[in-house]
């Protein structure tokens, strides 16, 4: 009799084991798969271009640390201009009187 | 004989429980540690600059909803521009004729 | 006897299954909530705007693949550009001799 006890849990709990390490893993595959879909778009979601105008006398002006220069405007209805260091921008037409830097950087809103 | 087999019983379902809660454990840990790794590339590689050109008559234009002005480019050959309200692009120069503005958002392409 | 034992297990096997896989579901929605709480920070803190200037002679400048133009700068002062086909910065006052686009990506720093 005892035997026989000893026999049935040998031969049940591996199964009911494997079983259940089965369901977990299905359980857990479809819930990380429903998670990482809707992390996706709710993270994108949350992704915004977050912008300020930074502006200075003279032809050079640097954006805030974290922040990247996407473009430049200069005093005297100059266009000419270039982005030093991924961070200044340069107004190169001489005895310039103001630079101003768009700056963005990907941030939460 | 049925003291032995409830002994038994008391004794092997407690400890398999633990022992399944962490295997378990470690099996979700894994799970969603390898989740982690794939989510944050295929994320941010579906993470697109979008951008779009406007441009209207006047000194004056506007993003549309959603959209950050990064550069304005001006009518009369004119480089001197700033963005109001983080959404605006004024061209600064006298009797503008034509105001552009570059504008760009985070999406999915 | 048997038919006890057998009963025993016939009760506490299903019993203890149920209980299992509400534990399981419960701790696997407490990791993936965390998981996710953790992952969308990381992957905004990871995701930058990638910058790099680009410049030709002439009145045209294309940004490199995967690259957004964001601004445009023109050789003579002149502040008067499109963008063309989302990709190419065009400068438009007459004899242009040089072009440059700031160019931009979200990416991985």
């Amino acid at each position: 009799m005892k035997a026989a006890v000893f026999l049935l849990l040998t031969l049940l709990v591996p199964a009911y084991h494997t079983g259940a390490q089965c369901i977990i893993d299905n359980a857990v595959d479809l819930k990380v798969q429903a998670a990482i879909s809707s992390i996706v778009s709710s993270t994108l979601a949350k992704a915004k271009l977050l912008c300020q105008n930074v502006s200075a006398r003279g032809a050079l002006v640097s954006c805030p640390a974290g922040y990247k220069p996407t473009g430049c405007a200069c005093g005297m209805a100059c266009g000419s201009w270039d982005i030093r260091s991924d961070s200044t921008c340069h107004c190169q037409c001489g005895g310039i009187d103001w630079t101003a830097a768009r700056c963005c950087k990907i941030g939460l809103e």
